[in-house]
């Protein structure tokens, strides 16, 4: 859907807007109302009924130079077993971010650290759960008895309602991942639900890296055995290998996307649609000194660099970043990213709530039309 | 989906609940944590993650011989032209609803009145609307160039981004109707748009009610023309009249639900589905005398009573309704209906955002199992 | 899908169709092709892929006062425990319909006949099949133990798999129904079961008749009970008189269809898609004196006149037809149809094999663009 | 779904059957019937509504050594400008195999050849191809403008309605394939269309190899661009290494289905469904000295051995094969598969019908119970 709302000078003096004068009995209509729960829409209306968006969130960049030391940090001051999760919570630059707990729209992210022979308890939520490794090895997740081992720049699933325990095995490396989450959509719309699992952890109930190793390999499906019927993917991991090489091949064949690059996303294999019902992801490559066109769209996103340096104009700012700095752009914001090597590709990791937005039937997209598609002059460079 | 996140003593104190004890060294380290954006998320990881969900939202009555002189008086008031759409809204005895601008939920409610001879100004946006027909007659709305005649407790469509506008003709009858939209869900998610028509009022394009005239009956679907592609219901009003005779029919041969009587759907007759994609409506028919069993579920509802007179009982507490009352059930919170009239048939239309609910995989429901199911002696009277 | 499949100038002699010249060493090698279960492509290409479907079927009539006394006399020489059903076997006056024994393409017709108090013994088959109703009263049907009354002009359905028996209460009528099923299909793709029911008749699990008062009224779907999962309508039976007033209904708004008049579907309510999983239904309007376009497409159809009087073309040829006669247009056949009285409506009753074209992706349509639409002057009458 | 179509001691002298004796009578009342396009359902009804399907179709073996010279000499013997294609077609040892010039049910089954430099003219067809590269190198084929190169084992499709040209660069090698197509079931259906493209060949609009190079990456989509909207995969060539690797990873994890050892279904990465909406196909690894199990299901196979040797036993008759031998296996027919080699895999590539089966509600299965699972000893071997 693209951006078809626009009309021709927009102005809330114009008929069809809300035009009320205030006079002293409307003021006594007004009180006479609140005694009975009640207002007058015209109080309201042309502020929540806007012409267009306006989020409430700002663009916000968190350097991985100033988070990784707390992140170590927190491994000595708390323990997995006290803390549930050891996760250092990436907080919105506004108001809406500090009260929901927010990386940016209803999306929560944070950075969770396990050490060699540590443990997370087991549990469950309605949030959904996914996870981009930035560091370490011989981590491993448990979700609903599958046992998945992760790697660097892993993009990992842990689906809504699963059961799931993480660790690192005892001869593995210490581990730092990001975690997305739709914790603040899902107490927005009052629908979060917890359970702690009986056990500590889960005993894994299928070999281990079943899923990856039966659902992998692309266009070909296991074809016995009970039909996946769940809401969410089979495949419950994407090697780094796999989709560096899948974006690798597409720039052999296709220009890109003229505000992205080249941009894959993470799919159902047994569906084509979103890996989670709620979060979706994608990975993104640019090529040597590019420079994309601005757009908007609705939804929310946050990135995290998997390789490569640059910057992004995002509502007219530039942000700087480089390997395992995570930003994000704010719903209908415009924004543009730039690949500052001039030798090397840069790839974006980046989560969103694009599959409620499709869901609900409200993704909607624009392009900046102005100044050759460019936000200004001194942030496009030269 | 029932609901099997019930864990067995649960507490905060409990492996898998965050239960750090806060240290001077902890202190200094989230004011470090503050300082780049983020913070601790065992800080507040029980609040964010509640064992399930606790709405913010009150039950409330909005009685009609309180709001009925009042919306009379707003057509004294103001005048359409002004005020875009002359509705007196109702909001929640909360917080959370007078921040909101909500009836429950993500929900927005109104009265809306018009006189003979006079339109409201042609528009659309992003939120869903819906209407339940209180009073009045020679009402119509213009939809997309759709132009429908409004009855007496017929229910009608205003979907997503259609332009809509609205009047009574010269020869009917001052008309009030309660609007439902999800105008506090699209600000919520960032995704509200607004657009003025470019005239005051569409020219109808096709024949006077001819989305009923050709998808209201049963099982039948006109067979040529471009097939129906549109994201809700071709059948823009359902008619009391089929409504209630499908309600007593279905008397003749269902003993109906334990905790809603007789309770029928709007369906759109090309899916099977909602109507629209995020709201939803049903009416249901409680016999003489009838004591539903209490239930709660995932997702709010706004009740407006058709015919009749009784109690709900909403989270413990009794709220005696007879016609043209309106009141809510939040979300997650227990309720049961009682149909006091011991020889007519009591009627319930309700909207709600299930549809939501369930395009995000999050509509849950439990019966309440414990004294016969109902919620307490007092409120099952006897 | 429309038919794009036109070559300019199509001819066998051209480049890619076959041309191959026999030739002695060529009948040496097809003797050594043969010897070893094969042959040449290019002996049967431009047969077996033929510029456009050619069927193998003629368009036939078949008159009800030559079938009714046939019928009535089935009902004296045979007893329906004997016969397993009563039925009078429709033949396409063509090679086909003999071998397949067919009405027309993979579809089989008959007229069954039952007097009060008779049964026809519980079975069911991988054959979907539905009735329409010509005479009688008092006639029922029970579907996997849904019992429902049938009435004159009702269209009704035994999908694939149920348990099916019929009969005539005592107090009833003599009844005779038109049987569609796709007995030819289902033998063609080697997939037919049979089976016969342990207990002679079934005993009926519901309330008589639950299926039309619980999903007959439009728009309006239970909303409580287990969610309806099959593969085929919960609503078993379409009234005449709701079909009937569609019709009327619908004739009040639109101008109909240039090939069919007012036509309409008989539909799944709970998902917009055909009754049945391989066959479907229609009926159609035809005002006084309307003579409609013609138009050809895949798949077969067998009409029975509802009410009224008048004639169709179908591939050149004029079959007239009144009350209760029935007749069938082979697939990719031109045919128009003619209401010859002045004053009143025509309806048509037909079935077809849509349902299978459209899930194979094969249903196309081609309108008949000279001569204004209509096959031939002597046929187009005046 | 499993067969649940057994009845109890099932015989045609049961009540639910016909039982009708004939009489003279009788014999006068079916003249009747004949000179008025109609027959008695009962003379009929027990052949129409068998038990259970029955084939008309045998288990057939084609030899690799028999059919490769042949074929080879088939490029001798005509030009492809002449034959349009050539292609030696492979024919069922049965009438019904004779009369539709099928391999096995509704399918067709042929070796085509190519030599360097040699194109076949564009063309398309209602009916669904799919091919399996057999021999040679430096064959390529033109789908809708979108050119694939062609190596051994690789499994290549062209969809229903799409142009096609294939042919070998100058500097390839004489290549084999196995073309499979539904052109049976489209005459059997009466739907089959054809036509010649205005050039000899297709520019190609597209990168070469572009759909597997952006589409075959395991759980990874091109996230821009239009949507797949396509009733068909853009994945439109399976390499053999991806498909062997895909296996090998399975059969670390998994002990394979009882049937058919270690299977996976090529299939749509935007859908998860079949490839073609009217072919489905699979390859499956059959371990070191493995026998599997016997079953039967509706619908038909032809086989082609990728890799390995061995022998199934089909309808109680042993078939041996090695490499590139074909052979089918009709539908509802006994199977099962012995790969007798010691220490190496064994590769079964196949195609089928079952998308028909499926889209129509057919498809049944049934596990052989007695004797272990093995349909003998003698068959079962040792």
């Amino acid at each position: 859907m693209s951006n078809s709302y626009r009309t021709e000078h927009a102005s809330d003096s114009m008929r069809g807007r809300s035009r009320v004068t205030d006079t002293p009995d409307l003021h006594a209509y007004y009180r006479e109302l609140e005694a009975v729960s009640a207002t007058a829409f015209w109080k309201r209306a042309n502020e929540i009924e806007p012409w267009e968006p306006i989020t409430r969130y700002s663009p916000t960049l968190w350097r991985y130079d100033d988070l990784r030391p707390l992140v170590l940090r927190s491994a000595e001051l708390v323990r997995p077993e006290e803390a549930g999760r050891r996760v250092v919570v990436l907080i919105n630059d506004s108001d809406a971010g500090r009260q929901h707990t927010a990386a940016v729209g209803w999306l929560f992210s944070g950075l969770q650290i396990m050490k060699p022979g540590e443990i997370t308890p087991a549990h469950r939520h309605t949030a959904s759960a996914h996870r981009f490794i930035m560091e370490g090895g011989g981590a491993y997740t448990v979700v609903d008895g599958h046992e998945i081992t992760l790697e660097g720049n892993d993009y990992v699933l842990t689906p809504n309602g699963c059961w799931h325990d993480h660790g690192v095995f005892a001869d593995g490396q210490i581990s730092i991942w990001q975690d997305g989450l739709d914790i603040p959509l899902m107490n927005a719309l009052e629908t979060n639900f917890y359970a702690v699992y009986p056990e500590e952890r889960q005993t894994p109930l299928h070999a281990r890296d079943d899923s990856p190793l039966s659902y992998g390999a692309g266009g070909m499906l296991p074809a016995y055995g009970p039909a996946w019927d769940k809401p969410y993917s089979p495949l419950q991991v994407y090697r780094w290998a796999t989709t560096r090489d899948a974006l690798y091949n597409l720039a052999k064949v296709s220009d890109g996307c003229p505000f992205d690059g080249h941009i894959m996303r993470y799919s159902n294999p047994v569906t084509g649609g979103w890996a989670l019902k709620t979060l979706g992801a994608h990975m993104q490559m640019l090529k040597p000194g590019l420079h994309t066109r601005a757009h908007r769209h609705t939804g929310n996103v946050v990135y995290n660099v998997a390789e490569g340096e640059g910057y992004s104009i995002i509502g007219g700012q530039r942000i700087d970043w480089k390997k395992h700095d995570i930003f994000c752009v704010p719903a209908w914001t415009w924004h543009e990213h730039v690949n500052t090597h001039k030798g090397e590709q840069a790839f974006l990791f980046s989560f969103n709530d694009f599959p409620v937005m499709e869901a609900l039937g409200l993704y909607m997209t624009e392009a900046y039309d102005s100044n050759s598609g460019y936000q200004s002059n001194n942030g496009s460079g030269s």
